[in-house]
């Protein structure tokens, strides 16, 4: 176990407003009524509006988790973004959070954590540390997605799963009489499978201005879910067993666990493969979809939120993230 | 002061092939023969090769790093990318090092870290309380940049600024007779200048192929240099006077001053405005130029291998990034 003593003070999560139908979406992509659903397992996910930014969507997120730990951002000594898409590709997008905050003279430090769909778990779990050493005392961390700016439509799976949304977290030190702590946490990465999901062209390596780029749709989002599945459960088993070994928890000790919001397929999998109740896993896919980074806080926000965990008692995040990553923590929230 | 019993193992860096002699830059960005160097003070810089990838270069420096500290990859329990830009938009950078190193089935854990220039001070701030806390035991930071992909020919200061590179530091806890550890860290982040130095398009903001992105040259790189040098010059004085305050240090007391290797002018503004001595100063960019994250852990490298700073002694991280951030630390070598 690796215990710190930092405490959940408040969530937050913010939807832009436009709201896109499975209807919507059969038709879009050409499918039979009832294709979306099916094959993910959403009914409505959230598409940014024209001219919304990841960080005006991430600055709203915060303000509600601001207001959710009672706290103002003068009270915020550090602001993460664990967000698994850029804003822009420079600077980092916190950068711009900070900024549409209202709060670019605060001089707040801000800067991005990247593990893609694991970056609020692996933000939250580096973060806690300085915070349980006192260096800083309350962090803002937040996820903000526009994941439909990046949406490939000639692939079917991929398209009908996104969804645009922010979710924001406030941590800080957990009192002497509080139970309140993060017990355990693990993440392990495998860059073999780092073509299983990514979008190729953008960055460095394919600059959108060069010419003749050797791979097709080189600036979408490119998913071999067979390939990540395929992965994922050959190695899923056996890190479940080892983080529920040094944490000294079973899985039946949660109260909730709150997973990666993948499709309906990867969520039945997870759960029945590792042993999860019905009961005790938070599904927000349906109203949601696949959110990228924000999904996990925004689970947890969720599941806050609709009391499915309360204090003092113990849950799971867990999930996995193109990387190939694999990520699970221990919470005593 | 937040002493962390942090010591720097090893350091590597490495250098692509294609050397760009300021000649061969006035020529072509249509200049008279010697104003590149007059303008940035760079004689070579280097570029990478086509198809070099960021990931190759900072699997290099990596490796160096690593048999510098004499240890082997299997003693790394954690890998963090501390690039400004990156490889791809997804999935984070570090798993493409992790693969490039041959190590795509380690599992261990990568993921980035990104506060543009200072990623890598902020990334070793960071990981250091991990390390100090004890659940990472020996941790890689590599900074890898192809900051040529992104320069703008028609911005003639800012494309002869710049150069591509990696670098990478290996951390480790110190031993309970050793003199090494981090002594003190500030950083300060003022999104209010967060559009001074950008690479606007390229993102969810302006995704490549939105049309009509309202931006001119939307995927280069932007710099306002003087807004850059007017907001840095009235907040460096008090930040520094408080970074040695805090750490209980006077610039005198530095065996060298490690800058993020801007141009000519303001390295040479940084260093009288902040009563650095010129034998202090380390600076390396006359063969090196503005390598982005990678600058700092490349100075960083270059004094130790020049013996400009010795066990035991004191040393100062220093520098601004695009946000606008300010960064420094204070490490006992």
């Amino acid at each position: 176990m690796q215990l710190r003593r930092v405490k959940i003070l408040g969530t937050g999560k913010y939807l832009p407003g436009r709201i896109v139908t499975d209807e919507e979406l059969d038709e879009r992509l050409g499918v039979p009524p009832g294709w979306v659903h099916k094959a993910t397992g959403v009914g409505v996910r959230h598409f940014a509006a024209e001219g919304e930014t990841a960080s005006q969507m991430g600055a709203r997120a915060a303000e509600a988790a601001l207001a959710d730990a009672g706290l103002s951002f003068a009270d915020i000594d550090c602001l993460v973004c664990t967000s698994g898409t850029k804003e822009q590709p420079l600077p980092s997008t916190a950068v711009f959070i900070q900024k549409a905050m209202g709060q670019g003279e605060s001089g707040v430090p801000a800067f991005d954590i990247d593990s893609t769909c694991l970056s609020f778990l692996v933000g939250l779990d580096v973060m806690s540390y300085m915070v349980d050493a006192g260096r800083y005392r309350n962090v803002l961390l937040v996820a903000t997605e526009i994941a439909s700016a990046g949406l490939n439509w000639k692939d079917k799976e991929s398209a009908a799963l996104f969804g645009d949304g922010a979710a924001a977290v406030v941590i800080g030190p957990s009192g002497t009489d509080e139970s309140s702590q993060i017990v355990h946490t693990s993440l392990h990465t495998y860059g073999k499978g780092a073509h299983y999901s990514e979008i190729p062209g953008g960055g460095t390596k394919y600059p959108p201005g060069q010419q003749n780029i050797p791979v097709k749709d080189p600036f979408l989002f490119h998913m071999d879910g067979q390939g990540i599945f395929r992965m994922a459960s050959r190695l899923l088993p056996d890190f479940i067993a080892g983080l529920l070994k040094q944490s000294g928890t079973a899985m039946k000790d949660f109260g909730v666990v709150i997973p990666h919001q993948g499709s309906a397929m990867a969520m039945r999998l997870l759960r029945k493969k590792l042993g999860i109740s019905e009961s005790q896993f938070m599904n927000i896919t349906p109203n949601h979809g696949n959110t990228i980074a924000a999904s996990i806080p925004m689970g947890l926000h969720e599941a806050i939120r609709q009391q499915r965990i309360r204090r003092g008692e113990r849950m799971l995040l867990i999930g996995t993230a193109a990387g190939l990553s694999l990520g699970g923590m221990v919470i005593d929230y």
